[in-house]
């Protein structure tokens, strides 16, 4: 039951002459063409010593290497830890030294930034393997011919927005599942072609490397997120799947002028967080088909989704669990009423066993820390992190729901929501704004505005202007920074 | 890893309003009604007494009941014995007993076949329930919400053509990885609807009723095989895949007329045996997309699938294993070369652990007794059972690949090859032929016929005209008794 034949030697017995991957202007991989490069770096590995069950960080941007180093640490069955680029060598030595790394693979981009890294941490010069520079191999060496699901094949670091980073374990069958529950979920087509555009080191990203050799799917490969060139890949290169997070829809939609996308574009997966309801319409006016999703690390990419039949219904909703997981929401320790707010706990043969070094989850659900609902009809509706909830005079306020409103405003560009302390009612909230060029707003054009939305206890009571949100390696807004901003730029 | 959420639960969460099951004239069943038939019956039969591990049988066609019996014994944790309705009472008995079944779930239609099969074993007139008269029951009782993958949920036995039957049983998750080893290579449409012809007590079947909750698709239900009706369905009621075995591709050929099938079809999925080569080219000829498949009831349904790409390239081939499965041809105790015939050998999550209280199966794969080569591409062609082969002055022969050249001979209806004892060359083949009305045939048309495609020592050195071939309760040639049929009625 738990073993299933190598992926990526799968498709290459299936389909050896179809696109695997395409990047650069002109560029492609056969299945076969990545299942060679990917077996010669696993020998060349090999011969450097790499062994099974060792931990092998890489330090990559979006590049064809990464597929290919990934592949071939699953031929040795070592685990590769996949690291954010924009950490600092001190946060990237903290990883390195959690994770026991033995050995870093490093994009030539990044090399300095690697040289700093290792000055902080028992790797050598000699433990650094260049991207530019691929040990590769050709003898005859025994690779492993299949996987077992219950096997580690991935380290990732949460961006947890407080406390110290944790790497969260996925085995092969958490990768697995979840490729599956998406297809389920999604289906399946000869045509389809999915772009990655989001950094190959987080899940959302990485999970369309499995895609590509467990469905047998091409994939477009984008070094970076660049709207006018996303848009036309959608128009002219047959893309048909894009993952995005919400600032990427929003800046895909300023982009998208007259023409619309063709008819075969049939998914923009979006994922990474609560998106402001006024962003769905937009996208809904342009018959953009937006698909909301909700998953994180733990969960090993999307756990839940909105299907098709329901995208315009449910508007703002991430949908149900996947065909494989179970999602329930648990407030004051019982399962919560249909619109009753509580933390958002899941189950599935892709939820992620537990961190490296940490005590394992016994518990039978994992307790995702977001805070949502179930509609009537048991659809998710992620409201926020449970803790950065405001308690305002007894009331519960999600500052994403206030932000939502907020960014409705002409001219507001971005704005993050946090509480302070008041003395009447314990906490209010308060906005941090980020204007577009030239626009303004008060406090009062705020408070009128937030008004005809939201009760009157979840109006912020202060209005900051701001030249730029906090946000952390993976782009999500810090709100407990908010007030540091404030210190360096309040108008 | 090994726990999913119940498939009907799901299903009933996802799309509780869309059509689960159509059947009959006008009928349907959407998943909501499907599972809250499902429940009620379970709760009625554990009032009956079936608990939790319980053997249960069904002797019954193809009818509502039978998936609503099924769902309703997953609800409890129960085993479904799925029993061939065609079996004669002794044979049935034989399963009943060897099987521990404690309740038998009847058919309107076979119910005077099981008072007498009741009457071989320990089973009471108590132990029987009519499907005309379901047990059901409203209280509330706790049923299972979730279903353990390596838990076994049927038990279907062999038609083994020699020998007593086994009992090979089905675990959820062989069922499970069948279903979507299927989808990764067929791909899966929000417009797939699937037509059950075939009997639901045999996996090819059953495989439908798991795809219907697993995938979340629509199935159309149908009594019997009968080509005009299944044709019709095709062209007029949105039907876009139909399993069938030979003889019904043969039929549904015969009765296809001028008018094609609508694109929409997109897949003919043809199972069960060998198939001769004529027939993949009319319907080639036909434009019909016709995908063999290899499988058997250990396999829980196809292993092996020919991929749309390589149809027509291939033909006559049974493609390569699905994703999660593996296969080889073993001649002479190693993996043989390309187009060397040999035993077929698979293995993945889809093939059965074993026959009940029979020893397990240690070796990693499952010797199946299948003959089949691998091209030298790595496709599989089936060549025939391993126990059929004759051996003539030293060289193999597979009673299938002449029988496939002589179904090419105008006037032939039928034909069954087997060996038969020789003391020049220790066996030679003899064909048995069934005629068309009408037609006539003498060996020296046949010998002449068979020189433009077969070696010497292929061609039968005797023939026999027929009225009938012998055939088991699956409908399959029995080769040991075409000698007993020529007793009974030689030209």
């Amino acid at each position: 039951m738990n073993v299933i034949p190598h992926w990526l030697e799968k498709q290459h017995e299936l389909q050896p002459e179809a696109t695997a991957i395409e990047y650069g202007e002109h560029l492609s991989l056969s299945y076969s063409a990545l299942r060679e490069e990917s077996r010669k770096l696993a020998k060349g590995l090999i011969k450097e010593g790499v062994k099974t069950g060792d931990h092998v960080a890489l330090l990559s941007g979006n590049r064809i290497e990464f597929p290919i180093c990934i592949h071939a640490l699953s031929y040795i069955g070592a685990v590769a830890v996949c690291l954010n680029t924009r950490l600092t060598p001190e946060e990237l030595a903290y990883q390195l030294n959690d994770a026991e790394v033995s050995a870093l693979i490093v994009d030539p981009n990044l090399v300095e930034k690697a040289h700093r890294t290792i000055e902080e941490v028992l790797l050598g010069h000699d433990d650094l393997i260049y991207m530019n520079h691929l040990p590769t191999c050709n003898e005859s060496i025994e690779l492993k011919e299949q996987l077992y699901l219950e096997e580690v094949f991935t380290m990732m670091y949460t961006s947890g927005t407080t406390g110290k980073p944790k790497a969260v374990m996925h085995t092969y069958g958490n990768h697995w599942f979840s490729a599956v529950g998406s297809a389920l979920n999604l289906g399946l087509s000869q045509s389809d072609k999915w772009l990655i555009c989001l950094p190959m080191f987080h899940v959302g990203g990485f999970s369309l490397l499995m895609k590509n050799v467990i469905y047998g799917m091409p994939i477009r490969l984008l070094s970076h997120f660049d709207a006018q060139v996303i848009n036309d890949e959608i128009r002219y290169r047959g893309v048909t799947i894009v993952s995005v997070v919400t600032v990427m829809l929003q800046r895909l939609i300023l982009d998208l002028q007259q023409e619309d996308y063709p008819s075969s574009f049939r998914c923009m997966l979006l994922g990474g967080g609560p998106v402001p309801r006024p962003l769905l319409e937009r996208a809904s006016k342009k018959d953009i088909p937006v698909f909301q999703t909700y998953g994180m690390t733990e969960t090993s990419s999307q756990i839940a989704t909105l299907s098709p039949v329901d995208a315009f219904r449910k508007l703002g909703s991430a949908g149900k669990a996947l065909a494989p997981a179970t999602l329930k929401v648990i407030a004051d320790g019982r399962t919560a009423a249909a619109y009753e707010t509580g933390e958002i706990h899941v189950k599935g043969p892709m939820v992620s066993g537990g961190y490296y070094k940490k005590a394992g989850n016994d518990s039978e659900y994992l307790a995702t820390g977001d805070a949502g609902y179930l509609d009537d009809e048991g659809f998710l509706y992620v409201v926020d992190r449970v803790k950065d909830m405001i308690i305002s005079g007894g009331e519960n306020i999600y500052p994403a729901e206030i932000e939502s409103v907020i960014m409705g405003l002409a001219g507001v560009e971005e704005v993050g929501v946090t509480g302070t302390a008041d003395e009447e009612w314990g906490e209010v909230p308060v906005a941090f704004v980020v204007l577009q060029a030239g626009a303004d707003l008060s406090l009062e054009e705020m408070t009128t505005y937030c008004r005809q939305y939201l009760a009157s206890y979840k109006i912020p009571k202060r209005l900051f202007i701001i030249s730029e949100l906090p946000r952390n390696a993976s782009n999500k807004i810090v709100r407990r920074k908010l007030f540091e901003c404030m210190e360096r730029d309040v108008y």
